[in-house]
């Protein structure tokens, strides 16, 4: 008897018909013999309309009047799925965050859980009654309810597996992590595994599989994550053989993996923005006058490149931003315009960051190599470039993105026959 | 500095231009100086839609699920009204019905309030914070949701206003309590005030202003109750000398009205139905043999009318009971047939149940008298009579309803000007 938290997010559970499909599916796991937690969303759209009933009832609202408000999504599709699981004879009663209870710090709008106390939802799932687990929201010390931030539903399945120490199947629109977007490389393959720290890169450098923060949190509890469509037919084939996990990808340690290889996906981002300072005084304790303003602003900063400075005077300075947070950073600097000393300030949205990550990178030199060359071959001119040990990044022209992407899959071995 | 409950039902919510209209009311009679607490519904459709969902999900649903689904309407409605009040600059916040608590029974779909802790809630009223507080809802003892059934945001608020020692005003789509239904009479009179005992008669018999159970918790508990309409300009006149209530209708004990009318309304009621047995033996028992089955099956029966028997061996008798339990009431009659005996069974719902209510009935005769020679004159009749201290109700042919409702405004001195 093994127990599974199952996540079916917002266009899994949208109507009363995808509930029903949703239902089969947890009626499949429990014929299978597993203990079934289900932790679900807001139907589609309900979650969007509840936010804009809150900002036009006042512009500046209340964050745990937002999370009062914008919680009763998942109160409501809990209750709708434990009612039709009871409706197929299948024993069944829904939870609310804060009968859980799930415990979150105070920060309302964006929580973060900080603990769930399980003791209750056990004896019941050790009763054979399905847990229909309301996502996205928990309680906080005060008593007010909390939401975890978008995409939350992910982070409280997983935190959920963690306290259950259960394994985490992960419902969603697609069917696996694939290789790169099948939208740009139509060769792009779904991955059967990929590692945490892998999956971690992806998530946070563009593809939309799974929130970040969920990830990291399966890295950190061990959880055995399997991504995979809520769309395929609920009956369909369940491979005892393939340690318990049926069809889709599973995001699991890499010791888990046996044939690593090099590179496991291109991930690409559109959300980047670029600022340049144009003739920056080459001196000691300038980019400490240009950040120190952007991180007293929660500027999140990404990438850095600063030139060679051709007179040993002055230099030109580009660093990378998300979209949102440009036109903020360009006033940051401006402010502190005198401070810094430099000629001119562009800012620019025209740029992508295209990745590639790979945990084989670690024990395989010419990686990085390999990419410069193929881009250099398409003519396209890299902007700047950041690595870390399993990944590297460079900011190109956002008009090269299909080319690019498309060239490093292929170049990488990783498109499908 | 006086206490406050304000109740706004679901059309006074029903989108965000309602809910601010709703906070100007707030508003008013937070700057003259009241201590606040504001009782909502769900918005307009909400909840018939949330309850339709439940009923589509499965057909025997899980009251608990049921009331944790339909409960979600309330919990939208007061965190937007909160985050109104506040973006006018009044100091406000949301509570649900776990967060005050108010602890109810265990019966889910219907439940019954036991008691609400208002500490926590009176500390923020005594720091000028605003209430805002979900209807129709609270906690069972096992810690899940339960609802009050319809109507029950009355009922909240009228045991908010016992807890709180406040007085209670309902705000609704109508201005008051009129002495009948102005669509039938167009000179129905709009009363200053209503004794409990009245409105509880008047609720009961057909007048939809107030939920019955919520007028019988304002007697016991002696909260002032004001009917007042929340469709009025929000600055609208208010009258400190009126005992600090505005316009509308005031429910009160009959010691604070001075010029007891004798008759002070004309109800009716359109949900009734006549179950007849014709030939009944007319012997010791039988009235048991009919009326036992029908209350072990939980069916009301309202009037009940026995012939003398012109034979001295048989008699007719008839019954009434709601449209919703006629069926149910023949079916229980035709199964203890055998022992009851009878010649023949005949159900109708073109009856209507007409009833005269008035305190002064008490100490004034006559009453009767007058409405049966008023029926009389207009050629109705009548299929049965009952009576309390202060109200006679007849039943009649349906088609008879306006004309009856008419002559006895009329004859009772109840015409406007």
């Amino acid at each position: 008897m093994s127990r599974l938290v199952m996540k079916f997010g917002g266009t899994s559970v949208a109507d009363l018909e995808r509930i029903r499909n949703v239902a089969s599916h947890v009626q499949r796991e429990v014929e299978a013999g597993n203990q079934v937690a289900v932790v679900v969303s807001a139907m589609a759209g309900t979650t969007d309309q509840l936010v804009r009933w809150t900002r036009e009832a006042a512009a500046l609202h209340d964050a745990r009047e937002y999370d009062s408000v914008v919680s009763a999504g998942e109160q409501i599709t809990s209750g709708l799925l434990a009612i039709t699981l009871q409706g197929m004879g299948i024993a069944a009663r829904s939870w609310l965050g804060w009968q859980i209870p799930v415990r979150t710090d105070d920060v309302h709008g964006s929580a973060r859980i900080e603990g769930i106390d399980v003791e209750d939802l056990k004896r019941r799932m050790d009763d054979g009654q399905v847990a229909v687990v309301a996502g996205f929201q928990g309680i906080a010390p005060d008593n007010r309810i909390t939401t975890l931030g978008r995409g939350g539903s992910d982070t409280s399945a997983v935190a959920l597996a963690a306290a259950l120490a259960a394994r985490c199947d992960i419902y969603t629109d697609v069917d696996g992590v694939y290789t790169t977007d099948p939208r740009i490389v139509t060769k792009a393959r779904k991955l059967a595994r990929i590692s945490y720290e892998e999956m971690l890169e992806m998530a946070s450098l563009g593809a939309k599989v799974l929130q970040t923060r969920s990830v990291e949190m399966a890295m950190i509890n061990r959880v055995p994550l399997q991504v995979r469509s809520s769309f395929d037919p609920p009956g369909g084939p369940f491979d005892p053989q393939d340690h318990g996990f049926g069809p889709g990808t599973l995001v699991c340690g890499e010791e888990d993996i046996v044939e690593q290889q090099v590179v496991s996906g291109i991930a690409y981002s559109k959300d980047e923005a670029k600022v340049t300072l144009v003739r920056v005084e080459d001196k000691p304790g300038v980019a400490a006058r240009i950040f120190g303003p952007l991180s007293e602003n929660a500027i999140n900063v990404d990438m850095i490149v600063q030139n060679v400075s051709e007179d040993g005077e002055t230099t030109d300075l580009t660093f990378t931003v998300t979209h949102d947070d440009l036109s903020r950073a360009m006033d940051v600097i401006r402010d502190a315009g005198s401070e810094i000393g430099y000629q001119d300030l562009v800012g620019s949205t025209d740029v992508v960051k295209v990745s590639v990550i790979g945990i084989g990178m670690r024990s395989h030199a010419g990686v990085a190599a390999k990419m410069f060359q193929v881009l250099a071959d398409k003519g396209i001119n890299i902007q700047a470039i950041t690595t870390s040990e399993i990944k590297i990044s460079i900011l190109i022209d956002a008009a090269y993105t299909e080319l690019a992407v498309r060239a490093l899959h292929t170049a990488y071995d990783l498109d499908s026959e």
